[in-house]
């Protein structure tokens, strides 16, 4: 039996090499399903995903408004398997993100989705999955077998994937843009919406530490939740350097009137916050691939030092059978 | 000053009153603009809102895609008002919800929305705010002045008028069909889709007895957060009697597996819950609307039990301004 904690520990330590090798494979992996999203000319994207890959999906759906100007939002795959939905989906672009490409409500949401008129694709670890199986298209985010069921680099791994696919949309060509290319070869700069990481970091720390752990934005957090704040509360706030970033302040001020216990991770100090762990000044858009990395350390030195094992969480299996 | 909890004592019960009221209305308030909604034909539409508004939202979502065929979703409004995305909107529209239509953020959304080539139309509790203004159309929920911080009964109404809304539009005509005219009459049967009072519940918790609440969809819960769950953490289980509380039976089944101290709220016994807060068993569409009125009950007396005030909780103001 395996020392407890070994295989996240080492799930965590692979992701630079798993960023170098999708990086690498773009070319040829990548390009061909941007361009023929490009052919496509989608109106608007659906996303559907569970778990560590819905955080995934939410990071391309800014991107895919921010970035791509065309509108795009999560779907719960519920209405579609539980309740039987069968929207006119012609013109839409449909994206199952999932680490194993097994969860049959996703396989479901996918194959309905192409009954209904919809482009499919499958973003996916395991290409001959399911899920892979039933998308017109898939892409295999290449980060190989994961020891942990608590997801580390699939999850990296998943942020990259999606990430050069919308900027290879942008360009039309498939392939990101020369300047964006040199800027990901070093794995870059500034703090992007910090909702993926956030909510990221709250599940790693119910699944392997059962801590009940919770993720806003700034703005979300206002509207109700900053009332649970108090000294007591421990705070780990996501602060970039860009507008995301930028829109923190005011909360961290609030949380300061409230004397909540706040940890920053970003890369610049922030008033309010008692500590703050540093990570690189990077474009806004590759920070979530960045600042969760020391987050999932955290996730794990708090489960072994509560006596917990992360690599096999009480009551999880590594592959999820929902409707 | 008012005895703490009589505010939300009040505006609690006044919800059957809110219902008929509106009920009483719609032909005249919100048929006209379903109707213009029937006219417009929108090929997708897009919800925007923040905190319990939000809740309301996602109920919506699920009934435009179920109900009328037509994709649905929920924009963060952060997308374009801190990240300045503008995505190409024509043919859809764009549904602001707000209790107080003057959130910052949603009129800014609505009002770009409106230039981006979307339709627009705003559901508050205030027919002169500045959302209201910023949309072409607007429907008036008609709740009345709210005592409490924490909302309850603009919450219900939010939900009727868009129920109504949405059956005024699948008719064609802008008002419900006859038979769904006398079943909401009496504010009928059966448990929808559960989330949006899961999500409300632990607003309201949070709000006003500062406890870290969580809320999962069944099919989120064993997505990782089951981890969590052991006999020191009470769960609340919104189970109805259709679809999607069948759906919920496995998921009661694997809390049992964790000897999780589950509590029911619903129509009939389940297996695996110590206690059931009974509702009456009505269309599952109409659940929501009944479900959480025991809940907001149970909000509360926990927080007077618990000596805090939730007529002015800590640290929130009625309307809450964010980027």
């Amino acid at each position: 039996m395996a020392e407890p904690g070994s295989g996240m520990a080492a799930d965590i330590a692979e992701q630079p090499d798993s960023y170098a090798r999708l990086l690498e494979a773009a070319a040829g992996t990548i390009a061909p399903v941007a361009a023929q999203i490009v052919a496509w000319q989608p109106r608007h994207v659906i996303f559907t995903a569970r778990g560590t890959s819905d955080h995934a999906a939410l990071y391309a759906a800014y991107l895919t408004e921010i970035r791509l100007g065309i509108p795009a939002g999560l779907a719960s795959p519920s209405s579609i398997t539980v309740y039987g939905a069968r929207p006119d989906l012609r013109g839409s672009l449909v994206v199952g993100v999932s680490q194993s490409g097994g969860s049959p409500d996703l396989v479901e949401v996918v194959r309905v989705a192409g009954e209904q008129g919809a482009h499919t694709l499958a973003v996916t670890n395991n290409p001959s999955s399911p899920l892979a199986q039933a998308a017109e298209l898939s892409v295999d985010v290449g980060a190989g077998h994961e020891r942990a069921v608590a997801a580390t680099k699939t999850y990296t791994a998943e942020l990259l994937a999606l990430l050069l696919l919308i900027e290879g949309v942008r360009t039309g060509s498939g392939t990101p843009a020369p300047e964006e290319q040199a800027a990901l070869a070093e794995l870059p700069r500034h703090a992007a919406d910090v909702l993926p990481t956030a909510r990221e970091t709250a599940l790693k720390l119910m699944e392997t530490s059962y801590l009940a752990a919770l993720a806003f934005s700034g703005a979300d957090l206002l509207h109700g939740p900053l009332a649970m704040a108090d000294p007591d509360v421990p705070v780990l706030a996501v602060v970039g350097a860009g507008p995301g970033g930028h829109a923190m302040r005011d909360v961290l001020a609030r949380l300061g009137e409230r004397r909540a216990d706040v940890v920053a991770v970003g890369p610049s100090d922030v008033d309010g916050a008692r500590l703050r762990i540093p990570t690189p000044q990077v474009d806004e858009r590759y920070a979530p691939l960045l600042d969760i990395l020391p987050l999932q350390r955290l996730a794990l030195a708090l489960a072994l030092h509560r006596g917990e094992n992360p690599d096999a969480p009480r009551g999880l299996q590594k592959v999820t059978s929902t409707l």
